[in-house]
């Protein structure tokens, strides 16, 4: 369901925004068409996988599958008019802002009695979709939720003494060094966020959001970048010891991906050379390794050294979704600089 | 409480089998004394993990843990003479079978009504919990339920005309090839559970059992084993596809442990040839990589090519268990070849 969700995104996004083709409404269509058949289990939460014929598999307990549907449900609610589909995407967005802010709502990982702790995902994740959500006709109704969402990651995860947004803190922010999981940083996960922060700084005309996000975006390139083989690392121990996780040293798609589009929007926004450097330097190194030159699409997994571990293109956690994400983007952006003169 | 367990276990162990130290009685008793204080939930469940001072952390839908409780407590019982202790181990493993044998006892990570699977950890996994139990005295009544562990195993998840042993299969053992799950083996799991069943047909005097389990260490070797760099590969998949673990090809240090033992125990069993030739060319390539020159122990995770991915010690996952059970296991199995002449 995250890829199914994010296809039916794009389709309707690049017939919203590139070309009004057919066709990808179709596409756009056809997927949504199985979400709200399939994808919803009656309590209104989202299941993260069924069966080819639309039977349940699993459901997490996460709510990532929701946010996913909700970007893919506004998207073509905004390409077709589809009110009943902006309407599922509303109500599916209340239900996660709730269960979200309701201690105890989704079974914790970790007994919350002994220790409360934060993600970064959630925070990060809701501002995005919620402004997927906002373009889509609300209007400026979910304003304030970004406002608290992007608040919540200042607060919260990101540590200028450290250098850092961490993925894990206590409940008021805490910083939980003595666990891996506290001093766990995902570069390619801070970039993200930097970037969706710039983009609210960018809808509002307001420099001094953007600039808030420049230091995320600074540290996790410097941090992240791979001195020796190139490429940005997957996750990293903010206390430089190592990382528990097996894969933290491959180099995965997404991530430069994400740090592809960041660089050329700071660029865009604040004219730093640095940023046009790190663009120039990111993508070139993506290109060298990433893309498949007989079937087209990326690759998604390398060793660190730049060769491949995994030839995978789709996978549960895998789709045409940050690579063309990053193609539309940087292709609307690079368009209107050209239109600018 | 998973390494807490392991360590308890293998300093009784190593008083047990190798030599009456007290200290190791002493470190023994110690561990045993923690988990029995604050590693046990009001249900007779274990938790997975628990604060320095005892505080529950996590506890997994699994049963890992408990069965590594049972072992700990059962060989602490058999050095110490323990009463309460082993029937500690006995009331859990009770919960255990119990657990095992309800269907939806614990959350499935798949819905039942779509699909029912199997997996093979638990099965493989019962066969050793019941043999350590089974050697802390309660005599002979364990070994209609090893029986039926090792008979599961067979019915369910070695497919000879797949050369496999397989992790995941339907609920009666069908082939679920459409799933990567389905296709998944991990030749380092199939090894273990070969010689747990080796183990029972020595321990039986029963040479036909060992070599039932034969073949399953055949078909591990070949298939895991990684012709271009030496080592045993961590996932396969059983149709050649690509394996969708980011971590699929690393060598980890316990598979490389359980191979080395399995092939020392069939080559004693059988007097093959070949076992010898597989025993020093894993142990060969072994030495050569993991040992930490340093600071002594394994280290626990290479990269494909045999360079050090993790540099990790100890963690929730790894701990003084897999590599002394093989150096003391091989210990004692060539001492009874010298001794046997």
């Amino acid at each position: 369901m995250w890829i199914m969700s994010r296809i039916s995104w794009l389709f309707a996004r690049l017939y919203n925004d590139l070309e009004p083709r057919q066709e990808w409404l179709e596409l756009a269509r056809h997927g949504i068409e199985f979400i709200r058949k399939y994808g919803f289990d009656d309590d209104g939460r989202m299941f993260f996988a069924v069966t080819r014929d639309g039977r349940p598999l699993r459901k997490r307990r996460y709510l990532f599958t929701e946010t996913f549907g909700i970007i893919a449900l506004a998207e073509y609610a905004r390409a077709s008019g589809d009110r009943d589909c902006l309407s599922l995407a509303k109500k599916t967005m209340d239900l996660v802002l709730d269960l979200y802010g309701k201690p105890g709502a989704l079974e914790p990982k970790v007994f919350p009695d002994t220790l409360k702790t934060r993600g970064h995902s959630m925070a990060m994740i809701l501002i995005n979709t919620l402004q997927v959500l906002r373009s889509a006709g609300p209007g400026s109704a979910y304003t304030d939720r970004i406002d608290r969402a992007i608040e919540e990651v200042f607060r919260y995860f990101v540590k200028p003494e450290k250098k850092a947004l961490l993925e894990t803190v206590g409940e008021n922010g805490e910083y939980l060094g003595h666990l891996p999981e506290g001093r766990c940083v995902i570069p390619g996960h801070a970039i993200e966020t930097a970037w969706f922060i710039m983009e609210e700084g960018r809808h509002r005309n307001e420099l001094k959001l953007v600039e808030r996000a420049l230091p995320i975006l600074d540290w996790s390139l410097e941090f992240g970048w791979d001195e020796e083989y190139g490429g940005i690392l997957y996750y990293l121990d903010v206390e430089e010891r190592q990382p528990v996780q097996l894969e933290w040293d491959m180099k995965l798609w997404w991530p430069h991906n994400e740090a592809i589009y960041a660089t050329l929007l700071a660029f865009t926004l604040t004219g730093e050379k640095r940023y046009e450097k790190w663009f120039e330097k990111i993508l070139a190194w993506s290109l060298e390794h990433f893309p498949d030159k007989e079937y087209g699409e990326w690759i998604g997994y390398l060793h660190r050294d730049g060769t491949v571990a995994l030839d995978l293109k789709g996978y549960y956690f895998k789709g045409p979704f940050h690579l063309p994400r990053q193609q539309l983007f940087c292709h609307l952006l690079l368009k209107e600089m050209l239109s600018n003169g």
